[in-house]
């Protein structure tokens, strides 16, 4: 079936491959007026490249994104934005070995279970790789809600049992860090924990956390489009995550009511909370604070130690992975997670200015 | 926006406010031939029906279903299937006080946010009584899937402190004990804290666990419409959870990748593997192992002791909540998990049947 | 599949047999704050209710909707409107005979084909009946568009050979005379005709206009959603629809673009047309001139006299229909053409809320 | 909105402007396991392309099409197909003079009132050169519906007054003729025809008709998604489309039921029908006969003749038309309407395989 659209309104369509000739993204609904160029989606794209630190593959790609359509003297024009990335680096003879075998934790075996057959290069339509289009896509949506004043940041909170301090939260860290941690502290932590783990030929999880700042409240909808259900879906389609939260996520199911409520107040005439335990959504709408998504990543499959596995013709094998992995899938997952979030807010937004008749006839009349 | 319609080919939409006339649920694209009638429905309505013990409101509802349309002579017939259940028991009177103020941890503020104004008896459309629409349309889903040898099942995991031991698993407790427990003892120690809990005027969270048995590998979509990114959405989209599990969720973000991979092998012929800490997907496509969600929900908001608010014209006030409410809302959501659960799974089969050319061919040559 | 759903935001799901307990309608989607109450929907529903006239089957029924939710305090509260319809006057004897053949010119033998049986009774899910549902929610649908100054009008254009004379174009006509022609004197003429008919125990064709005043210019999308494709689909959805034309129609094809481009002026100000060849639609957006739509009705496939047939198990036999029959489909599915040309114009207003950056970020600064 | 997608479950989303850098579509749905290079798909580009006779607009362009991705080992993989189309022939400065002004019969004006402003070169997105993507796809789906039996043939049927003489009916014809006629005579007839109107610098318009042989009965849905309805949704998507008829269309109007009903009979112990005025399809859905849609299609708007208009600061002006312009839509658009058919025949299928719950059932037992 057709699963790669994403959005009600603000639509996105990825494809492609890890091995194919290109990667790219169709995003239908951008809404007209809005400024855009190639440097604009690059510099998302270029947070989520590999081969730019010590702990991401080292394949290396430019990943440079070229705008085919929806755009005219600098401004999008309300129809498709079609964007396209080249593949350049593939080296696909070191995928040859795996073509007839099931990597333990990757989708091969499921993919041939639902098509019959698969492209087994690079993992094909499973690779990481195919976040290129959602990155592209999100960091239009990124711009458009700047423009509206809300402000989407993920970052990484954990890697194995190193945490993040929040108290040293550090936003240009997360840019800077190789982690992209927001505590340059935890940062040289994990790194030493990941060095150690490479070492055994193993890879590590980790959790991401990802906040917006200045939605107003009144968005998503009271039953299945509750605005964490489909947050939940988008974070939970990103490869290797395994669990979501929403807010203080799994520790309220510990807490008695009167802990886990947060009283209402009024500052400068608008209504607010004291604490945040709802992490800024309630009953499926935003309530005007931070909204707070946690994502647990499990570690990279692919490892170099030897793995018990089976064949495609059902013979029980040994296998030792080649190629260049990731030991941790966190760091460069961080910005496809800010991208998810930004893409699912402002098609809320979107949908939501039809919640009210007042605002509809106040809209087509002016 | 339309947010109340949940499905691609199985697809259902519920109506409904908790003090309205009545509460239904349409469920458009049921395949025809299905034997069906009210008391199918009813078996499941019933698990989630208030006031069949101590733990839950002490509103009593007969809960009856009636059936509008799409079954003839016993059986569906590819149209649509209205079903309907009237509101019985509604005590308006109990919510005339909070008409004018948020109660902390409810959608009051976010419903005014967004609409302008509410349906403020007994949480209008946010109410618990919404997932009756929910658990009809899912008790015939679960129908479906058992033609097809798959099974759902649902059940606490934790309330409070209290965890059910696994190794005591007793699939006909979960439908005996008053907290759907797979484990009678830990159901005793479970209704000592919420008894312990009522008598402070407090609320208790906790923690809901579903399996699904049966399903074929090569099951659910590789990008967005991923198997578990749907789980995550259907169990999120219920009313109170905070944080959704697949397999062994959070927990995979500790380990390294030599832990946490399941190896592959073959048993009488067919793949499987030697764990399943994948919790039955991989790549967002069933794997033929048992299917594992978790949910953790928070504590009823509703609590009796005085909470500091808002009220609707902005005035920082107290508040003390009346009316009838469950100590914990676990017990009933586990039927409602299982259902959205068995509506998801469904729909990804129906979808499935077009992934493979051959497959169609054959299908329509016959 | 779920083809009982129509719309984008403003979603409406039809429910419902001929010879079932009830019809009814879920409206998801309907914007809150828009006065509501059972008499504005009835006031549609009595325009297609059968008995009213002579032309009309001899079924009597009060169709006398409920409004079951989604209404508080006589506003709509934005949560999902659900109407019903209880069927009073089922006389399923009267199809006993037809059980178990195919009647030339009804979806019989389509349905035995599609789901393997059918609900006979009344023509179960393909019966009239079924727009009962669609005209509840248009009567919601015009209500609303009314409050943007926004008119939609159908009425009867032909009915066999005798034509309204638009130059004696009298809309008060429409709800009053029979054939809901808009012209008394074709009215009379008709009557005759179908008269005749009648007693050849023959039925008549015939053929429906709808026109649409005050759409703003901008409405409708560039490509798959153009707004006359979407009136295409809607006007054709109705039973017994074999044509849809869009301003002039089959004619264009036959004259010169010299003759069919319509000049642009200005006047007042604003950008207009010397003539509406197009029906109020250039590139699938409407240009703010009236929208023009006719829609070309079968005779009712229902007559008394001996046809010629299949059974169901094959045999080639005689069939001589009874029941209560209308003589013409025309005059009592004006009004479901204008409920769906509203429902098709109010969703495309409604989706194109979203097409400029400007507005979106002025809606949410306000 | 998101306006460029069609399909529900074979999915086709197109985008590209006329004079931008490419045109294309990605095609999310299609099943795994067809056979599939560039020259399949090219085969239908070419019967499009311009440049191919005396009269089609003189700007000559390959068209050449390139896959993207979704296929591998020369098999589409289930995955989505990005097909490319490199524009190479832009001359955008001939419609530099019509960049401030608004072409009568165009969506120039429309496009402004929707977006704001407009990529006014060679139409932009409303250029004909958008049905690049529908095409491309279209070929994909033939292509699966050729190995289900089933045959999708459009072509010309009038051209101004000059009619096909469907007794002369010569499928080869259709694709060796300027015209896509299938009858040779016309053809020529049409050609004189065409030779005046553009010595008078005027345009003209025409019909073209679909027909579909082999499909199984019981295919399309009842109420909304009605296979007609369907169709005439996809084809009046077709720009410059007007008009659309499904089997005898406009005439059923005229007729009386004794007339227009078409008696069932037997033939190899299957149903079938004595005449086929209902055009292949009962209540929405197939029954077995020949699907039969007509097209009625305006004369192209660009003429070279002088016009009034209006310029869009609100001007009224004379327009003097240049550039390279078809002086009849109809022969081109013959494959756009093929491949429109195909698509939503082929969709129709996809969604039938979840009609019946015993054919669900063994599917998966299989």
């Amino acid at each position: 079936m057709a699963g790669s659209t994403y959005g009600t309104i603000f639509k996105i369509t990825t494809w492609g491959e890890s091995h194919g000739k290109a990667i790219g993204v169709v995003i239908d609904g951008c809404p007209a007026g809005l400024p855009l160029n190639e440097a604009v989606i690059q510099r998302y794209l270029d947070r989520r490249r590999p081969g730019a630190s010590s702990i991401t593959t080292q394949r290396r790609e430019a990943d440079a994104v070229e705008i085919l359509s929806g755009v005219f003297d600098g401004r999008t024009t309300g129809t498709p934005i079609s964007l396209l990335v080249r593949n350049t680096s593939q080296i696909s003879k070191d995928y040859s070995e795996i073509a007839s075998c099931y990597r333990p934790g990757h989708a091969d075996y499921t993919f041939d279970a639902k098509y019959g057959f698969r492209d087994y290069r690079g993992g094909g339509r499973s690779s990481g790789r195919e976040t290129i289009g959602r990155v592209a896509a999100g960091a239009i949506a990124c711009k458009i809600l700047e423009q509206m004043g809300i402000f989407v940041c993920a970052y990484t909170r954990s890697i194995g049992p190193v945490e993040a301090d929040m108290s040293r939260f550090d936003r240009q860290a997360i840019l800077e860090t190789p982690t992209a941690m927001p505590d340059p502290q935890a940062d040289q932590a994990a790194l030493k924990h990941l060095e150690t783990a490479r070492q055994k030929q193993d890879s590590v999880g980790g959790c991401m956390e990802c906040i917006a700042e200045g939605l107003p409240a009144g968005i998503g909808d009271p039953v299945f489009e509750k605005l964490d259900a489909n947050l939940a879906k988008a974070i939970m389609s990103i490869g290797a995550v395994k669990a979501v939260e929403i807010g203080d996520g799994c520790q309220t199911a510990l807490r008695y009511g009167s802990e886990n409520n947060d009283a209402f107040r009024t500052e400068n005439g608008s209504v607010t909370k004291t604490t945040n335990h709802a992490g800024g959504i309630l009953g499926g709408i935003s309530d005007g604070s931070t909204v707070i998504i946690r994502a647990y990543v499990k570690p990279t499959p692919s490892i170099f130690r030897t793995q018990q596995t089976v064949s495609q013709s059902g013979e029980e094998i040994q296998i030792n992975i080649k190629g260049r992995h990731d030991p941790i899938i966190v760091p460069r997952a961080v910005v496809v997670m800010e991208c998810m979030t930004a893409l699912t807010i402002l098609d809320a937004l979107l949908v939501n200015m039809t919640a009210r008749l007042d605002s509809i006839v106040s809209f087509y009349r002016k």
